[in-house]
C-alpha cells in the first residue's frame, strides 16, 4: 500500500515545503487546497468547474453519504468517483467531526458514537470499524481515522478524548482492508502543547501515510492555532503529508504552509459564494453592495478565473437582486480558484525558495477573514 | 438594415423549411430552438454550458431586464451581449406578454398600457415606442414588436385588440433607429381564421425582416394551434423567418416545423429541470422517483449530453433528494440539448427530404407533455 502513496518533499524554504504525494488517481502537487464536495457535489459546480479551477483533490463527507444516498448505493454504482463524475483523487473524513457536532443527540463510548440523523431523527452508530467501512464503500484515495474533534480548552476532557481517539485510530488501521485507499491518522490534543505532543508521538508510532492535524480553527485563536501547528510538526514525519483539516481562510492557509502543512479543506469558499461573499487579497467583497451596480470591473482585475474574465461586478450583483442561481456557481469559480491558485503560488514561491517574502506580502495586505 | 437580416432557404420539405438567417452576431440555421434567459441568464446555467447544448441564439425579456437591472444600465454596460457574456445571437420580446399577464394590475389604452411593478409595486407605462427604445439599450439582434397577447377565445375582443396592435406595429416600426436590430412584425387573431388572415395581411404590408406568431400555446387546443399555423404561414411571405413564440413542447416544436415555423423559444426545459423533470423521446421522466435510487443508466442512453455522458440517473435523484443546485444545472443541460438537437435533427430531415417519416416517428412514440 505505502507503494502507491508516496510524498516526496521537492524543496522545502524555512518549514514550508513544496512536495508531491502520489494516490491512484493521480499525483496531488503540494501545498493544495481541497473543494469540499459535502454530498457528492461541490455545491453549484459541475466537475468541468472543478477542472477549470485547477482542482487536483476534493473532500467528501462520509457522515452525509452515509445517510444519503448511502455507502452501500455509491458502492454499487462503482464508488464516489464514478458516481459523481470526478476522476482525480477524492479525500473523505471519517464522519467524526459531523456526529460529533450533534451535540444534543449523541452519545459517545469506548465503542463509538450513537447518533440520530439529521435528516430524519433514525439512529445510527459509528464506531471505528464502521467509519474504515464507510469510507471502504465510497472508495477515495485518502480515508481518515474516526476520532474526537474535542472543544479546545477543557484539558482534562481533550487528555481523555485524545486517548480514546489514539485507540480508535489503531482500530482503524485493523480494520482497513483496501490497499488502494492511504489511512491518515489524526493529531488531537486541543490547545494544550504537552497534549499535541503526545498525541503527535503517539500517532505517529502507530504508522500512517500521511497525518490529519485535527480539532483546530474550531474556536481557538489564530495564534493558539499556529502555536499548535509548530509543535505538531515538529513530531510529524518529514516523509508524510500533513493535513490541517476544515482549515480554509487565506491567512490561515500562508500561516499553515509557513508552519509545513501540505494540504487543506474548507466549505468557506463556496458558503462565502452563495451569501455573496468574494474573496479577495485584500478580504472579501460583498458583491450585493449597491456601490457595485454600475461596476464594469471584474471581482478581481488580475484573476484569471471563468467568472473574472467574463463577468462584471454589476452583472454579479444583478444575479444576486434577481436571486438567479448563476450567482453562487459564478463567485463559487472565483473563489475557489483563487484559494486554489493561492496554493499553487506558494508552492511555486516555495521552489523558487522566496516563500518568505510572498507570505509576508499576503498576510500584510490581508484584512479581514 | 435588410441586407443583415437575409433568411434563406435552403431546403423544403412539404411545409417544412431548412433555411438561414443572419445577424450581426452570426447566422442562425433553422429551425432552431431558443433557449429562454429571462433575467439575462438562462437559469443555473453559465454561457459556456450554452455552447455546449449547442445553444445558437437565446431570447431575454424586455419587462424583466427594464425593471432590474434596467435597460440603462445595460446600455451603459455594453449591452445585453456584453452584459451577459453571450456572444452569439440574441432576441428581446416586446415585454407585452408579461404587461398584459399582470391582468390585476394593469390598464390598457390606445397609447400603451399602465401597469405595476411585479417586484416593487412601483407604477410604469409601456407603449410600443417605448418598448423599443428599451430593445434598443438591450441590444438584442432580433427585437420584437409591441403587442397584446388576448386570450383566445373572445372574437370581439380580439379583434379590436389585434387591429390596436396593428397600430402598434407600425408605431414600433417608426420609433426604430438602430439599423443592426431586426424587428419582427407579429401576427394576432386569436383561434379565428378570418382574424389571422387579416393579421398576417395587414402585418405583412407593413413589412418586417421577420414574423412572430403570437397568442398561441396560451389556453387553445393543438388542433387549434396548428390551424392557425397553417392560415398563417400561408400567408407570411417565403424569404423571412417565422416565429411561433413562447412554444416549446417537443410535439408542439414538431408540429410548428411540419407547418413552415422557423423559430421557437420557451422557457418549459428549464423549468422542468427545476422541477427535476428530464425530457426524453417519450415524454418526461421525473428523475425524483424511487426507481431510479439505484439506477446506473444515464436518462437517456442515445443522447451526448454532458449530463448523460457522464451522470447515472441516481446520482441525479441522489442531487434532487439532498436539494443541491447541481440536479437544476444537469437536467437543465439535457432538456435544452434535447429541443435544440430534436431541431437539429429536423433540419438535417428536411435537407434530406426524410422529414415526413421523421416528424410521424416522432409524434408516434411521444406519450406526453
Amino acid at each position: 500500500m505505502t507503494d502507491s502513496f508516496q510524498y516526496t518533499c521537492a524543496a522545502q524554504d524555512g518549514k514550508a515545503r513544496a512536495g508531491t504525494f502520489s494516490t491512484p488517481h493521480g499525483i496531488l502537487e503540494t501545498p493544495v487546497f481541497m473543494p469540499v464536495g459535502t454530498q457528492a457535489t461541490v455545491k453549484s459546480l459541475t466537475p468541468d468547474h472543478l477542472d477549470d479551477v485547477g482542482a487536483q483533490i476534493i473532500l467528501s463527507n462520509t457522515y452525509h453519504l452515509y445517510l444519503r444516498p448511502g455507502d452501500d448505493l455509491v458502492a454499487e454504482l462503482g464508488g464516489l468517483h464514478q458516481f459523481m463524475h470526478w476522476n482525480k483523487p477524492i479525500l473523505t473524513d471519517s464522519g467524526g467531526f459531523q456526529v460529533f457536532s450533534l451535540s444534543e443527540t449523541r452519545k459517545i463510548t469506548e465503542e463509538g458514537v450513537l447518533f440520530k440523523s439529521h435528516i430524519d431523527g433514525s439512529s445510527h452508530e459509528f464506531t471505528p470499524e464502521k467509519s474504515i467501512a464507510i469510507q471502504q464503500n465510497l472508495g477515495a484515495d485518502i480515508i481518515m481515522a474516526f476520532d474526537e474533534c474535542a472543544p479546545p480548552y477543557d484539558k482534562v476532557y481533550n487528555q481523555k478524548s485524545m486517548q480514546r481517539t489514539h485507540r480508535w485510530a489503531e482500530r482503524c488501521l485493523n480494520a482497513k482492508t483496501r490497499t488502494d485507499q492511504a489511512l491518515f491518522g489524526i493529531v488531537q490534543g486541543g490547545v494544550f502543547p504537552d497534549l499535541r505532543e503526545i498525541s503527535a508521538q503517539t500517532i505517529v508510532k502507530l504508522g500512517f501515510p500521511g497525518y490529519g492535524i485535527g480539532g483546530l480553527s474550531v474556536g481557538e485563536t489564530k495564534d493558539e492555532m499556529n502555536a499548535m501547528l509548530e509543535v505538531v510538526n515538529e513530531i510529524l514525519p518529514e516523509n508524510k503529508p500533513r493535513y490541517l483539516m476544515g482549515v480554509g481562510s487565506p491567512e490561515d492557509l500562508i500561516n499553515g504552509v509557513l508552519r509545513g502543512v501540505d494540504m487543506f479543506d474548507c466549505v468557506l469558499p463556496t458558503r462565502l459564494a452563495r451569501h455573496h461573499n468574494a474573496m479577495i487579497p485584500t478580504g472579501r467583497m460583498n458583491l450585493k453592495n449597491n456601490q457595485f451596480a454600475r461596476d464594469p470591473n471584474p471581482i478581481d482585475a488580475v484573476c484569471d478565473c471563468y467568472t473574472c474574465q467574463n463577468f462584471s461586478r454589476a452583472y454579479l450583483r444583478h444575479l444576486i437582486a434577481a436571486k438567479e442561481l448563476l450567482a453562487s456557481t459564478l463567485i463559487s469559480i472565483h473563489n475557489l480558484q483563487f484559494l486554489i491558485s493561492l496554493m499553487k503560488q506558494s508552492r511555486q514561491a516555495i521552489l523558487d525558495h522566496r516563500f518568505q517574502p510572498f507570505a509576508q506580502s499576503f498576510l500584510k495586505n490581508y484584512k479581514g477573514n
